[in-house]
């Protein structure tokens, strides 16, 4: 019998979810909630699924597994009720801004013995997925530096950057978990800077747009981080990983292998501009691997510790750019 | 009210198709017709469409559309049988190997004034119709030389080959019409080269699967086509057109695109290896267009009119091959 | 003790091979000679070398070796001259427009027993070069197709086209060179098409511009140009050799290894302008290649037989053309 | 008249040198100074000129410009006597692997008004002086993020790394030149992290082969330089930089434009495996920047304070990996 689904949130990220369980034998999607009642119900309609309340999908005993797919703000309350329900849960990135409160979550998640996966999209992206394989494989001997280049086509708009928790906690923090997921050892330090370049007025919230940051294993492996929140040519993500015996990089996937040709010179085309084109196939593989770990029983990758752990990098960061100094990893919010 | 549509065939690509209809608000599948009952089945179950004769469907009123996807031997009838109960009607290439078949369809299809689309899917490759895009804007001037090398990536069964009509009609009718849709002219002359290459016993069977053709237009303007039926590195379809300003090319699709570097030097993963995944987003998008077509009432394209086009430039080729001349594209059975 | 050179023609070409021959330490360059008294002037200051006249070249039994860069017209005349007093020679390419001239040419060659090599200078180009040395290693297996394109960035004057000897002749004469280089086979049959696209006064002075050539060996083993006297984005020269295990291609070299990527897209500068910036390394390799068939006493290579065929190629490639037809190559001139 | 140069040094970098010299006409290499004779004599006898002894130079009013490719540890003395001796200098980099030993060198450099040019040759490659001009033309808007991948084919000697002042100094001294070059504003902190992760010998040795360092303008641009002492690959050495309008890059040169397709994948060679064939260009174009600066009178770049600047960051970024913060430029050594 298929696992039944509810779905919290029907926005963006919630109606490509919606998707991707109706897509997959073996999930059905039973029940979508959102207080915006035409959200809920565009869902419904496209789904064949119940529009229903958070309190009674709670309430059902004949749902399997949830979504969060709701604001950020609501993360944490969201699946520490869901843990308790006995529900297994997927919920986006991040658990919340607070190292604080995501430690407090996962106290929950463990207490409940609840299964839990964040929604850290990029892991399954097919090209940083083989990048990860190929390190497995040993293709490249021991890891030794990361390279990642992370770029948004553009700012988002500043009543969103008020509330993001800043770029360290939005952006980067796919960063962090990819780093940790090609680095294969723990972060020591961490080393970082920013400023506000690509529009002062990110600067006068409080926020920054460019940032450069060093992470170091203890036994010396470093990850390189280069955000910028706008790049004229698209989504721009890239990533290189440089061991003993060789490199593996992934490239930017385009949407047009086009090239055009003239006295000017070879001209391609730009890159996506938008998250939900460029990461069609890791939202779609991501909801699998959640099904997949429900079927099999296998561990949830990756696990709200993975989603703490990018936080405290975030943290580590912020702290590291303000004080001008390397951050232990070991001693944010201990 | 969305176009109904019945599906003739229910094997791989008639699958694919009944996925396209089924995703298109504008489209509903009805029926489904299959001499193997658990194919049919299969689409029914997945669609949620009806179980239904060719007969019952060509009665049927309330069928607008349909898809055939049948053996090649079948279509010709078929077209002709669907134009007369007035449908619509979208057939898989080739609509006949016989030329002169293929006449008689398209004159009872004209008699009845029945839609006919041929699905040429490769010129709904996005990067292949961004190529005609890129001319059609001018950014190479006028087109002089177009460049099309398709390689398969490996051998059909024997068996497949014999019914096949040959390499020419078979594989290179992709690549003539792609020749036709870029060139911006109708072809006057047709130079072919072939061999047997790949295995001795295609040969035997009468055939070849290396194959080199030149056409020219009237005004001199030039297309190549290198053709084999394997390809070690995968599915390997690339496109160029040089004109006077510039060329346009389109690059192979990866579907990994990683790149490891070692002291062996940089190596990518080899391409798709089935038309299947290489031509996703092409069978889609061909879909799409006959929906469009449908419901705005523009003109069929590719029509029935490309699709005859492009077997006479088949049976043109394997005259030239035959005979080591030119061979006009008018004096082919007319 | 180095070997003594004397350079006949002091022009464009002539001035490079002199830059060779003096950076070699088992060659001196002693003199030069040129109807062009500033020509030869230039040299001989330049490199430290005399002025002398052919006869006194030729009569001078110190002079071990001669460089003709002289106009085409004059070579089969200097080759037989300089072979019957005993000289070494390297020659630019083409030895004659004719078939019958060259062959009398060689045959004088022969019966002299006069080592001479011809100015193909493509087949030392480093990438080329790289394409031969991986099919000799078997790493694709057989070779099935070879397909050669190769573009000039202009149309040379009219005046030079008039005397040129028409496209085949003059400038796809290396693309046979290099097809018989790659095919490891003997061409059987030439289809060829063409046509002054690029420019009316081209066909108007009975030449083309814009060329298409099948070659087919006995086996089955084909080879595909495309040739155009024009493209904007500069040299346009790459080569790509399909075997049974694989493919093996050279890529046009870049002078300048930047891109810019804005919101049009991402540009990569034009090639090489120039024949002399695009093939500086294999001009100065197969200046060393001939020092080096002299110092070890190796056959030359490519030897005037090689220079022949490739005419006889051109030549049939013209008949082709002219006739519509397949043109066998042992019928040509026979 | 050319300008009479005398080359200090005749190892590698030295006979390097004297080519350029000998191959422009405006200058003439008159003399050699080494203390191994058969080196000294070598490059006497390919370029012509005069073996003499390092006094017998300085004294020489006929000697109007020295190139220094002597050991590191002579730079200093080297330049501060021929300054005296009234001599234009080129001096391979780095000055000293003391701050305070450069800033006493450049001070008698001033005091003598002796034009002096620092042997950054990575300035003069040209792809990365295309970068460069990229910017200055205004392609990528404001920069703002230099990324900067270097890394060597493989490990020094460890007898060399000993004396090498550590990587910072010795290698990675070129990429905070370039950064510099690049970033278009002076660096205000630099924030670093290494480790020994190649060679546990290195670490053993006191130095670090794998290194990391963020670089911050007052304005909040930022370069990021990645380090590797080695690359199985070959020598590894790309930039990116990113602006307000777009990005500019420079990738690898590669020895050979060959890619291989085979059901492994598409493979194409290593990169470089030595920095004289790697910067080949650069080093002829850096003596051409030399001579065009003595012939101008423009002022000398890279010029001493380039020399210093570099070693000071490299001296920041020692600072900053040892105590684990940001360190600001302008407290190093002042």
């Amino acid at each position: 019998m298929p696992t039944s689904f509810a779905l919290l949130g029907a926005g963006r990220i919630g109606r490509v979810h919606s998707g991707a369980i109706a897509a997959d034998p073996r999930a059905r999607l039973a029940a979508v909630a959102d207080p915006v009642a035409e959200a809920a119900e565009a869902v419904a309609r496209a789904r064949g699924c119940a529009v229903r309340t958070v309190d009674a999908i709670a309430a059902d005993p004949a749902i399997d597994a949830v979504v969060i797919c709701t604001p950020t703000n609501t993360h944490a309350e969201l699946i520490e009720r869901f843990a308790r329900a006995g529900k297994a849960i997927f919920c986006e990135k991040p658990v919340d801004l607070s190292v604080e409160r995501v430690r407090a979550c996962l106290k929950v998640v463990g207490e409940t013995g609840a299964r839990l996966m964040i929604g850290f999209n990029r892991r399954f992206d097919p090209h940083f997925a083989a990048v990860r394989r190929a390190i497995e494989a040993g293709r490249i001997g021991a890891v030794e530096m990361v390279s990642i280049t992370s770029r948004d086509p553009g700012l988002p708009p500043l009543s969103y950057i008020a509330v993001s928790g800043g770029l360290f906690r939005d952006m980067t923090i796919h960063d962090f978990d990819m780093a940790r997921f090609l680095l294969g050892e723990d972060v020591e330090t961490v080393m970082a800077a920013g400023a506000a370049l690509v529009d002062p007025a990110v600067g006068k919230a409080g926020d920054i747009d460019s940032a450069s940051v060093i992470l170091r294993t203890a036994t010396g492996r470093q990850a390189l981080i280069s955000n910028s929140r706008r790049a004229s040519f698209g989504y721009d993500q890239r990533i290189e990983v440089h061991g003993s015996l060789g490199a593996v990089a992934a490239e930017n996937p385009r949407p047009l292998l086009t090239e055009i040709a003239t006295a000017e010179g070879y001209l391609r085309p730009p890159l996506h501009d938008f998250f939900m084109t460029r990461y069609t196939e890791a939202y779609a593989a991501e909801i699998a691997a959640f099904i997949d770990a429900l079927a099999s029983g296998r561990p949830m990758s990756p696990s709200g510790a993975d989603g703490l752990a990018a936080l405290v990098l975030a943290e580590a960061a912020l702290v590291s750019m303000r004080e001008g100094r390397a951050v232990r990893v070991d001693g944010i919010a201990a």
